[in-house]
């Protein structure tokens, strides 16, 4: 198998994709990786279909010039809306947060009732529902169970997160606001469907208790970078020190503080671009 | 004195300059507006001076293509970081709402203790502060006080606004946690330092309580542009039926729905234009 020195490209809106750069450095360690987060213009889960598909293909122009070999649309909402058309029109392969985030749901699930939570455009899309029943030949049931899928958007923890209200009183009401209408579904799995969303993981424990399974679409979405790297056998070099660069459209020294304690190290190349706007 | 036909130009990062388009109309019912509001990049309050200096000079470009006499930016994290530019480049007078908002504040205030509230990147320009020392010389003092300025970022308040919850518990503990250090600071006048932010007036009131007089900066914009305009003698004529345009960036639809249930009239005009991104 020959080694294939090409970074690994990632894009998102804004911060919330390092949870997904934390778990390829945990399982791909080896990999380099060039990181785009379009700070300028966060968030996108608010914005529409047409606009969130032009930023995105900006963002895969951009990761294109460092000469990735895979690009990972890191944002929920660009896997939602415009993972297809960019599939249709690049070459080099795309994985969204989507579908690995489905599956997992679908595998972990018993009684096939699954939650989903997102962004209001990643919800109106509906891209959960469709990947989890293209996966429901994976469902082992219990007894006489099918699936049946139920959604809710909850803007306001985004901005909750990118205030640091990770864990207060207003949150926890936020959350239970939001989960109420799931609360009462009876639902056994949860799908974090936006890469903020971990950081709120023990206030949604809180609300929906310990017998709801949380998937966290970053952990399924490094798995399946993983898989697809090893099967197309373009892996790097294992171990050695891999180097992660970040971009950004609007201002480092903000992005770096916020990456630099959420990803627990020294980001020493974050550098702010033009590109875009 | 002549008539100037041209329209008065208004920007905004989004939603939240309607807040004076409503008060422009009841002040001068004969103006023509076009209004811009960049929604493919809202929110601005977190971004970097740079990035919003960079936008503001973009979205007067593009009112001025609409051949305005006056251009309103009337957004508060634009005025405080990027109205000096605009007024050097610009031949088209500018007017902010930072200085309407300050001189208001210095002429309702006795104590001379103002209390401002405004978005992180509103708050750390000092933009009000500046201006409210500035208009001093206005301030009718009660016996031996001077003025002295109370700031506090609310980033979560604009996210609120966005998602309707003008008024439910979880935004009265949300205004509670923000305003609280300015709750023990005896102010007297309290600058409602952000277009979105007139919309939650009923919950600031609650917590703030009936002594501290609420100054909205759009109603004191308002006023400055008729101000401007009289003085000038480049009024539309009286009496008219004035259109009103509006610009977004993003998907018109939504603005529109937004909009007038906000403006309480329908909105025949509102145009989606590419500019900017």
């Amino acid at each position: 198998m020959s080694i294939d020195r090409r970074p690994i490209g990632i894009f998102d809106s804004g911060i919330g994709g390092l949870t997904v750069v934390k778990e390829l450095v945990r399982q791909l360690p080896g990999e380099d990786i060039v990181y785009f987060g379009d700070t300028a213009r966060v968030p996108y889960g608010v914005k529409s279909r047409d606009t969130v598909v032009k930023f995105s293909i900006e963002n895969t122009l951009f990761l294109l010039k460092n000469k990735v070999k895979l690009v990972i649309a890191a944002c929920n909402t660009s896997s939602s809306v415009a993972l297809t058309t960019l599939k249709r029109n690049f070459k080099v392969p795309v994985i969204g947060v989507i579908a690995p985030g489905a599956r997992d749901a679908v595998l972990s699930s018993r009684s096939g009732r699954i939650g989903v939570i997102g962004t209001s455009t990643t919800i109106s899309s509906k891209a959960y529902e469709k990947q989890i029943l293209k996966n429901k030949g994976l469902f082992k049931p219990a007894r006489g169970r099918s699936i049946k899928v139920f959604s809710r958007s909850c803007p306001l923890f985004v901005p909750l997160v990118e205030e640091g209200w990770l864990a207060s009183k207003v949150t926890d009401n936020v959350i239970r606001q939001y989960l109420s209408s799931l609360k009462n579904k009876d639902i056994d799995t949860l799908i974090l469907g936006c890469t903020h969303y971990p950081l709120l993981k023990s206030g949604i424990r809180k609300v929906m208790g310990k017998k709801v399974t949380l998937v966290d679409s970053a952990v399924s979405t490094a798995k399946a970078a993983r898989e697809f790297i090893e099967a197309r056998g373009i892996a790097n070099s294992p171990g050695r020190r891999a180097a992660l660069r970040f971009f950004v459209s609007d201002e480092a020294q903000r992005f770096k503080k916020v990456g630099e304690s959420f990803l627990g190290r020294r980001l020493s190349s974050v550098v702010r671009v033009k590109h875009g706007i």
